[in-house]
């Protein structure tokens, strides 16, 4: 029976480190392909943990390929592939390489989505921090009202029309402590028997989160410009999730015709409404990002929801969702009792920051920052033995392109691969819940932590995808 | 009908607006005592408003007794008392002075309890969030984990040692924007089908919280030792919320006799758990707070729930919750995908502000300040005329008492008296689902927003009360 001493894990969960183990003894061959392994009870009993501690094991890795399921017989080794086999064999790197949770083991990260951090205006920052605790004002430690402080309410709305195109009150602004949390109180808000549609493929954390919170959702599937309305008009959902300023992961824009049609299907019915996530609006590199869907609308089906954790930093949690009337008086009406969930002082640290000029200033530089590196990774693509058998997506947006393989290996093997060799990504495929046939062989680059160098070795990597 | 100009109502929303004007043309006597009110459909219809709306009004008006219902004929106008009327058509205050809204009406605000806010230790928070910026540390700017900055959690698990004796490891600890958030989490943790029990009287709060999230619960019954157990065991409930070391809102602490039996109950069934809500047991006048219940149970079936926002301020919102290893593995497995909602600044803020001995300093200094304030405002009642009609029960804690009032008046009339000449206050019997009469005339103090000379004013309103 398969044992491995759980007092080992150190600082790694049950989960986390008996994958390891059966990982890493996979890959040593010490499992041979084709063996079967304990059942999930029995390892679970052997061990003396829960059941669905193991489930998620086997779950992890039989999503990464590292296992397969055979209907009532169990779960078995999988094969991957002769050459990976013998490499293994050969090069036995230590365990610690391949802990998918290090990024000491790789040396370029293409999944890495940080904003870049080394752009943070911390000098501005803190000047504007200063003057606002400076200021000792007993206001600002009163209870905040529930829709957040009214100065940055107010800041965001001058914001929305500068650069969004949209017209709306601050009294139709929520702030909170990051979109997860919007998203919520919006599942409160709308209710828990309504069902929710998703991209496919898209952002798949949306979707952890209304499986957490017991809520129906579905995927619906998306074309080059965007979400397929017949498939949303079929899908008995009433509410839908998009990003239509820059798609995640592929990066479309939605046309406007796109956008037309899905203001009318939202029209259509009472209580449907779409939220709209312009998450990284601001960095449409050579053109004016294309106006919100939400200003379309006249505020009545778009809920609209964006955050300052791509402009700013991540570990500032400050996002905010702007409600049509008849939502926010719904609101207010039954859960104004919750109280705002961002600190005040940085609320009117953020509002001070955006009114004296800071924050246009610093999504320039970031800009800027990001075109130049979009240009340089296109530049290094351009001169790499890669380029014959790749073909580059890029929507002159964001902080990511897509990269399309000419390859044989499966999105597994390929991972495998990559992260054998030093270099960690993800494919496009992994963010589809189903037909991941017709998006396979796609890698997702994000570029804001590479640097040309390690962008130029993962593309040499890569070459021995193309070429076995 | 009944006909208002709603495009009147500036800020307010339009179910205050509608409160506001149907409560002045009573209080006028535009609206005779006896006169019936239109239906609220009726009402909705006529304002082109929802009926949810006028539900709302309704509601608020029954409630603070302005309005009562008969069954099937609808509601009327109610009587407020002789003297009451002849005082109103005498003393025309203007509209704004009823706002329950503006404190501006009221001398006396017994219901405010805020923290006391003019002891914010200001320049030391400036002096910690200045070297915590201007470190320009990069990690401060990285997504934060899940359950917050591990200094923080650091600095918690140390205080929670020397200050409640509980013994935790850091990994146990999850930081959350407010103790709503971590309610919240708890549902999704705990699950949507289990029923939760809640002390009654209690912190409505919570009920409202697990009303939003579709959550069953139930209202048990505390004596002077805290919740009866076989009401809690009779309910069917397997999660119960208490705060046994300041009962909210009668004060009372509950004794380790009742502490062993409830812990008792915990542990006779699987998947029980005490949510322990310690919201301020740090104002403990003349002895040490007692030990938190936690503590007792070894980490099993106790979820420690606290915050800062009564020792430092409202405003910054950070709380935190202890879960049982158990529960954590359950949260690192199932929701580890959430990020925290706490800003890091102010995080490692926090941290460096409790190692430094900040913290501590500040709460020795608001302990100082409540037990001063809570003894001149007993010596003010004992000089007193209402001392011969009142009981004061006082718990050498928190920043709030109970008076229990000599008094014919119902507490609706109670209220409405004490309003009408500028005392705002709220009964024991508003925080009761139920039972209301064995908790009537019973008053809640808040002081730490009065004076002695505000205080002694609105104990003469009192006498009235008592007198009538």
């Amino acid at each position: 029976m398969l044992t491995y001493d759980l007092t080992q894990r150190a600082q790694l969960s049950i989960y986390e480190y008996l994958y390891q183990c059966i990982k890493q003894d996979i890959l040593d061959g010490v499992l041979a392909a084709g063996s079967r392994l304990p059942s999930k009870r029995e390892l679970a009993r052997h061990h003396q943990v829960s059941l669905k501690t193991v489930e998620n094991t086997y779950e992890q890795l039989l999503t990464e390929g590292y296992i397969r399921a055979e209907e009532r017989r169990g779960y078995f080794v999988a094969s991957l592939g002769t050459d990976s086999r013998q490499s293994r064999h050969q090069s036995h790197v230590p365990f610690s390489a391949y802990d998918p949770g290090s990024d000491t083991a790789y040396f370029a990260d293409f999944t890495s989505n940080q904003t870049a951090i080394e752009l943070f205006p911390y000098d501005t920052w803190a000047k504007v921090m200063r003057g606002i605790l400076s200021q000792q004002d007993p206001e600002m430690l009163k209870t905040v009202p529930f829709q957040g402080v009214y100065a940055l309410r107010q800041s965001i709305a001058k914001y929305l029309y500068g650069f969004r195109g949209m017209t709306v009150s601050p009294d139709q602004i929520i702030i909170g402590a990051g979109t997860e949390y919007l998203y919520g109180r919006l599942i409160q808000l709308l209710g828990r028997s309504r069902t929710y549609a998703l991209e496919n493929p898209g952002y798949r954390k949306i979707a952890k989160i209304y499986q957490v919170n017991d809520v129906p959702w579905k995927y619906i599937d998306i074309d080059e410009n965007g979400i397929q309305i017949d498939g949303l008009a079929k899908s008995g959902a009433d509410i839908v999730h998009v990003s239509p300023a820059h798609h995640f992961p592929t990066g479309n824009i939605m046309p406007i015709g796109r956008r037309r049609v899905l203001l009318d299907w939202a029209e259509d019915k009472a209580e449907r409404y779409i939220i709209e996530d312009d998450y990284d609006s601001e960095f449409r590199f050579s053109h004016r990002p294309v106006p919100a869907l939400q200003s379309l609308n006249h505020n009545h089906r778009v809920i609209y929801l964006n955050t300052f954790s791509k402009t700013l930093a991540p570990s500032i949690r400050i996002s905010y969702m702007v409600l049509p009337n008849k939502l926010m008086e719904r609101y207010i009406q039954t859960m104004n009792f919750y109280s705002c969930t961002v600190s005040a002082f940085e609320q009117y640290a953020l509002a001070a920051f955006m009114d004296n000029g800071y924050f246009e200033r610093h999504i320039h530089r970031m800009k800027k920052y990001y075109r130049a590196k979009r240009d340089s990774m296109m530049k290094v693509f351009e001169h790499s033995r890669l380029r014959q058998y790749a073909v580059i997506d890029e929507k002159d947006a964001g902080s990511h392109f897509l990269m399309h393989l000419d390859t044989p290996l499966s999105d597994t093997e390929l991972k495998w691969l990559a992260r054998e060799h030093g270099v960690s990504l993800d494919c496009l495929s992994e963010y589809c819940a189903g037909g991941k046939e017709q998006h396979a062989h796609t890698i997702i680059v994000n570029y804001s932590d590479l640097d040309e160098e390690s962008f130029g070795r993962a593309l040499d990597v890569l070459m021995s995808a193309v070429t076995c």
